[in-house]
């Protein structure tokens, strides 16, 4: 083989590996996808039991424990099919980094779920266990998205993975409402968390409708034009309009809940879609990488030719710029040239990828912006990450912003934080 | 081992992967570097020898061909030595598809040589076939930089790319500068190119200034002072200033040749410092890895203890937010949490590598969007490489702006180009 076709090989076997990489992950993302909806109904159900005093939905939770019990017991299998011994090819340190604290937050599950059997915690610190392990899977998503090399990929998973936040947004949105009809009375900070998770939702479903694919959207849109949001929007109204302290009706609970419950899981059915199309297209495109790959060891096989070694430096490098479907398939007298242009083909597209991927990128950055406005509350004022978190939310709710133009305003006077926000 | 401290482990294997690689890389940039400065000094004498009609410079040419040769057979042994079976982590699809290209301009280097030797081509056409090889050579060492997953080797890296490119300008205006004295006449494009040459050096020495090490940097500042950069500036000053067509004295070209010579043999100095340093960062930090990774191993030989399977939901995450250094030593009583505790800080730390790395590789970008300007024209105005360069070039000259400053203004008329650049 010449050293330069070895090498454009070597480039196409990199490319597979990245790819099946990406449909291992992408399988993983679409178990963790499962075991977030279980926990979410878990963490609904848990607190109605507990605002009932444990009086009611204790045998649909216990129903809903054993469902999470198995979804669990397979993310755990394919945690375990991973080849931990190998390294995995991008960031791989971050991916694992964020499966070994999932592990530990599933490790701790079964105690959370003895507090809240034993009416020993709140609603309030039983939902906020759950948000918490519900965001370390939601973080291996994110990590999933970041990675991706290929931008189609990267598209549908950052799609996938807004997708899945705005449907935790809206989990966390039917956990503080049941909470709030449960207790029967409202109450003002309770409210306006509830506005911030409508608003949130609405966000993240807008990146959703930007990088998701053509059949996910219509999918998405088909849910949205449906009756049963008429009367989530109701009971909205009756949730965030009610003055602090009146009265609210207990017996919307349930109505609440089964109403939520109701959208989240046609929101479950929408992100299904969009899991089964990532794992299709990383198939097509392993697929495709491989009958690439053929057609580069078939050239290995061309009669050897007198080498043209001039054309490296008279080829113009911009021929064939239309692309990489352009590709000559039949390899006759100048090999040398012929694998040339192969390899500047190939550079080309990898360039043509890294860009478009870069632009998809830009999309996860708001996110990464809040995690490090976090970082810098949490070192300048020793807050957890659930406080500082906190204390960007009630920014940003006091100056109604974008919480990603609080994460800004944060990092930019960071030099003047201590004093501003001590 | 707990399934918690596996992954701790597996991603510490990541980050030991990646860094393995990166050195590997860098011995290769290291090697490159050496073949690059080899070429330019060729390139230079070839322009001499052509200059002088085959004249002069023959025997000196001779010698750095031989010398070139041994660093060529090197940079084959070290790719032949790179394992291209198993897929590279990082960016490897570009890293190895620029390698596959560098190996075709090799092949087709000796042909160069020879129509140099037969006096077939001009001055011109040798700079640009030798331009054409040096700048498929950086774009390996580009695609290392940008691969680089630890912020500290990216900064070296990245330092490493800008003062090799700039060397590269360095050189192109040594050769430029020879054919001009060669032909004993002032010629006013050549002199705006020479002019663009010592601007585009000097933005890159810039960026490496600004991500260099303190050791190189100082290196760099010393050779600065020399009375050499005198010279260097009086014959900038006679070839720059002559008005088009004056008379330029033949018998400077070796005077010139020579000066520019000593600059950059002291560039690289400076480089080879860079790439020594750049190494034993790389040992460095694999070396480090490696203790953490036994550090995490003995925890799995502490003593079992009865797990504290709450830690997760009760420890504030942001605990020992101060960083990694803070890690407890001792397992005591707490294995679970003090794992736990571990798995937080691997997290952050990899956040805040992230972070960093965010910012180093924003330098990176300028040189992105050129190329992606350039590969606009390419397709719209369906040019060459060379081509869409060149224009880019001249329009950057023609409004005295900076070649980033096209760029951005090429892409951001995108839709007009055709009418606008017809």
């Amino acid at each position: 083989m010449t050293s330069g076709l070895r090498f454009l090989v070597a480039a196409k076997r990199c490319e597979i590996a990245e790819l099946e990489q990406l449909a291992l992950t992408s399988a993983l993302v679409n178990v963790t996808g499962r075991l977030v909806h279980g926990l979410q109904r878990e963490r609904g159900l848990s607190n109605l039991f507990l605002g009932s005093q444990g009086q009611q939905f204790g045998e649909v939770r216990r129903q809903q424990i054993g469902e999470s019990r198995q979804i669990e017991a397979e993310l755990r299998a394919c945690f375990d099919e991973l080849d931990t011994d190998s390294a995995l090819v991008g960031n791989g340190a971050r991916l694992f980094s964020r499966m070994a604290y999932v592990l530990h937050g599933l490790d701790a599950l079964e105690g959370l779920r003895l507090r809240v059997q034993a009416l020993e915690w709140s609603p309030r610190q039983a939902t906020e266990a759950y948000v918490r392990l519900i965001t370390g899977l939601l973080a291996v998503v994110f990590e999933a998205a970041d990675s991706a090399s290929d931008p189609e990929i990267s598209r549908l998973l950052v799609a996938l993975f807004n997708f899945m936040q705005g449907k935790e947004f809206a989990g966390q949105e039917r956990a503080t409402g049941s909470a709030l009809f449960a207790a029967g009375r409202a109450e003002a900070v309770e409210q306006q968390r509830l506005l911030h998770l409508i608003e949130s939702q609405e966000r993240c479903l807008e990146v959703f409708a930007e990088f998701s694919n053509a059949q996910a959207l219509e999918l998405w849109n088909a849910t949205q034009a449906s009756a049963m949001l008429a009367e989530l929007e109701r009971l909205r109204r009756v949730l965030c309009t009610a003055a602090h302290g009146a009265p609210l009706n207990d017996q919307l609970s349930k109505a609440w809940f089964d109403c939520c419950s109701r959208r989240i899981d046609r929101m479950k059915a929408v992100e299904d879609r969009l899991a089964l199309d990532l794992l299709q297209a990383c198939e097509e495109k392993v697929t495709a990488a491989h009958a690439e790959l053929g057609r580069f060891h078939a050239l290995n096989n061309s009669p050897a030719t007198e080498p043209d070694v001039l054309s490296f430096f008279q080829t113009p490098s911009g021929a064939n710029a239309g692309g990489y479907a352009t590709a000559p398939t039949s390899y006759g007298p100048h090999l040398e040239r012929s694998i040339l242009e192969l390899v500047q083909e190939q550079a080309r597209r990898l360039q043509s990828m890294s860009e478009e991927l870069d632009t998809v990128r830009a999309s996860l950055n708001e996110r990464k912006l809040i995690e490090r406005a976090k970082g810098l509350l949490m070192a300048h004022r020793h807050l957890s990450e659930e406080d500082a978190h906190k204390t960007m939310r009630q920014m940003a709710m006091n100056q109604n912003r974008r919480l990603v133009e609080v994460a800004e305003a944060v990092l930019s006077m960071a030099d003047m934080l201590p004093e501003r926000l001590a």
